[in-house]
């Protein structure tokens, strides 16, 4: 049985985590994963920051997986707590494995742990099998995601 | 030519961003006017996140708009900053008048001086009137928004 675990990123986790978001049909014209540099910035900031939640699956030493927990104190539904996940990516060998699925049953637990009454999460239209995945954990698309590049 | 302006909410505006969380197909169901406790909670956990900026429209002394604008550092284009507009509300009297544009272009004005390269937001699939506004304004709706409720 091999070791596997679900922990905080840690810097020594970027390249595989940027290998990750880069072999991807959108990331792969979006990321550099040739120069680090504008990562270990963006990284300082998002460890910095006790409401993101910078996550790897790791086994036999090696990050497989990853996404971003992201939690979001609101007014709305007398005064809850929402969380968002961003950038889930799985390890191309890895797909198919389940491990997506322990990623996001993970993030939805640690939601629950972190006071939240509600994740959401917006996937590309283009993605349709990741609809049908999301569909099976029991998330809801009920909404439109727009977004204005700037 | 009345006194206009757009700032960050203070606790004395939270009565009427209640109200107006509260005066909404979807939102009369899950909220409490009358018992704003909950909310002074939630308040003052919003208020105390430098990255949350929860931010009202007044005229002439009076709360008539609200929007929650949350910035988030990622590492996903070369380590980027995006922001994310929730709970958009604008005072029943004040439909039409233009404010919703008003608020949302401060919105994304302000991402670009907080750094940000990316605006997103959801809106329920049933708000149609809110994505031909944003459609408007320049916001492409290319995503599906997903929820789970925990």
């Amino acid at each position: 049985m091999s070791d596997f675990c679900i922990r905080q990123a840690v810097v020594e986790d970027l390249p595989a985590i940027v290998a990750m978001l880069a072999d991807d049909p959108l990331g792969a014209t979006r990321e550099s994963p040739d120069d680090l540099a504008p990562y270990l910035d963006a990284f300082a900031r998002v460890d910095a920051d006790p409401n993101q939640h910078l996550t790897v699956a790791e086994r036999d030493g090696r990050v497989i997986g990853t996404l971003q927990l992201t939690v979001v104190p609101v007014l709305s539904r007398k005064g809850s707590t929402r969380t968002i996940i961003e950038a889930v990516r799985i390890h191309a060998d890895e797909r198919g494995s389940g491990l997506g699925t322990l990623l996001i049953e993970w993030a939805v637990q640690r939601s629950r742990e972190l006071g939240a009454d509600l994740v959401q999460l917006t996937s590309d239209a283009t993605r349709t099998d990741a609809h049908r995945f999301y569909e099976r954990l029991g998330f809801v698309g009920s909404h439109l995601g727009f977004k204005l590049k700037l």
